[in-house]
């Protein structure tokens, strides 16, 4: 199953909304076949191990990391290969979450005499589509990371707004390869009149996908030639304004390609409401949004309660004073036990740099 | 000589101003002798090995972490120690720093005929005593460490002061053992002021030596009663404060046997000269100071420029907003480049706490 999850991640960034999935088929305890899902309209991981398998696939089991579909999509239903393959027992690490189809490709193949087991490796199959999980669970609300990257005094940019470069190579280039893994990268006007960032991912020797750019611009003061608009990008751009933005801006952002939506303000910030924000990400089927504050994006976001992750890069610098750009904008709690906590936390290393995560449900 | 220096840490709170030193008695590929030492005016590690080893000395290696002194102090030279004990070879870590005394015991013993290395595990035996190294090499200013604590968005308390608890059990037990190794902790008065804190070394299950507490209190606003002053404690406390304290103030602390010193301002802050207050605490023998801020005192001691190792303890949490206590206080540099950058950076897990440690120079 180890060897299916490892399968499955090349996926990652390219299978949206599918999830990612991995299968290896196993016979007298050697792998016989290889597959994963590799994008939407494309064969499923089942059918690609058991086609790498061949004749071999008869008799032999399977090791999937998401339960086997047992329905006509864009391709046919996995478990009728699974069955007309030969295929004795299938071991599955995480039931499809979906509501909608829980436990149908299991029952069909239980039905047809195929031995079944669940949950193997289950916590790993369960972080692999972490965001697919909570997409499909939370009627399409999108999983949602919080990145932020700050000297260990917790600042962002120092008091002239300079922040070149805060973290290291290593971490900004592993900003750049979370930028392909999400659907969506969101920003506030502020970072976009600060920096006029492309918001592309650029990983050395890696295809990527861009991710759609996000930019919260209740005014609509966004610069029709800014990066995120005019750069070379293979995704699009969709600017999230207030109901009463000047409808005239809209039009010209329009003609330039861009995706104007008009939503409403948070009651109690005057910001744009991020709750709806993310509800009409998820309609327009962006499973996963990556934040890049921004001290008043990254201030509402945790204060609308929709952040899922957070990643936290650290860098080993104290900035000094107390003037400098602070990670979060906004009122904070007046106890300590109020603040956000992460939990499942892990960290990882990049040379000086640590990115702290972990998750806030 | 790995052994040598764990045997040294055994040491360490209890040896100052001397250095911890750990010796190793090793014949025909066998430990037959241990020793460390104790502290001040106990036998050195050396002597403390060879007696340990009884005649299995003779013919012996020794693996010593600090040059072998050559002088009579408070007990006879080692060096003539491991003559008599017929000693015939001795390998060194860390040649004495101690500009009056370097380089003399070698080369008595190899003046003697016996064969003598140097830089053995040099690293590792200069990291166990890099305080005494600095401190002797610096006319006596004491070596430094400035302790901070905060959340990932670097507050250390919310906007009403309240911060138990930011980090968590054992980060704190940690501080605690800190507390024991060094000869000083230093506050400012606010910090004082707003946790009344006793300052004094608890660690389950250990002997402990408190540290020297020191204060620093321009107005002299501290009371009397105040934990850090009335509280039980093996150590005394300092109060150091402006050339134009009140003196009534000043008597009523000395009658409760507090040491109160005068030191001028900073030009630049207004704050108390942070240089001028460490070589006054270097004069009284004081190898070691851990500077437990308070954003004032964070900030004024990083201008300053007297900290040697940064140990920033950072909890898994945000607290959110930009309303709550900084990390620092003062005036911030303009350039994310005049950060002070942690050098020879490590970092130590406590649960889902992270240390990360560096040196500012």
């Amino acid at each position: 199953m180890s060897r299916a999850i490892a399968l499955a991640e090349k996926g990652r960034g390219f299978t949206s909304p599918n999830p990612m999935v991995g299968a290896v088929v196993v016979k007298d305890g050697r792998i016989v076949g290889e597959g994963w899902h590799k994008g939407p309209g494309l064969a499923h991981a089942e059918v690609n191990a058991i086609d790498d398998a061949g004749k071999e696939a008869e008799g032999a089991d399977i090791y999937v990391t998401l339960e086997p579909c047992n329905h006509f999509g864009r391709t046919p239903p996995c478990t009728r290969k699974i069955l007309d393959a030969g295929i004795c027992r299938v071991f599955v690490s995480v039931v499809d979450p979906n509501p909608f189809v829980k436990g149908g490709g299991i029952e069909f193949l239980r039905e047809k005499g195929i031995t079944v087991e669940t949950g193997v490796c289950q916590q790993a199959g369960e972080t692999l589509i972490e965001d697919f999980i909570w997409f499909v669970k939370n009627q399409k609300r999108p999983f949602v990371i919080l990145k932020c990257a700050s000297t260990l005094d917790g600042r962002i940019a120092t008091r002239t707004g300079d922040s070149r470069w805060i973290t290291n190579e290593k971490s900004r280039a592993h900003v750049h390869l979370l930028r392909h893994r999400v659907d969506a990268i969101l920003i506030g006007s502020g970072t976009l009149h600060a920096d006029n960032p492309s918001l592309t991912s650029r990983v050395d020797g890696m295809e990527t996908r861009d991710p759609r750019r996000v930019v919260l611009d209740s005014h609509l003061s966004i610069d029709p030639d800014a990066l995120v608009i005019t750069g070379p990008s293979n995704a699009d751009t969709i600017v999230m304004t207030a109901l009463d933005a000047p409808s005239h801006k809209k039009k010209i952002l329009e003609t330039r390609g861009v995706t104007v939506v008009a939503v409403p303000r948070c009651p109690v910030s005057g910001g744009l409401d991020l709750a709806a924000v993310m509800g009409i990400l998820g309609k327009m089927n962006i499973m996963s949004v990556l934040i890049e504050g921004g001290g008043t994006v990254v201030g509402s976001a945790l204060a609308a309660g929709v952040v899922n992750k957070v990643m936290f890069f650290l860098a080993p610098k104290i900035l000094g004073g107390d003037d400098g750009v602070s990670v979060c904008r906004g009122k904070g709690p007046s106890l300590m036990k109020d603040s956000f906590s992460l939990k499942r936390v892990d960290m990882v290393p990049f040379d000086d740099d640590i990115l702290i995560q972990g998750y806030l449900n």
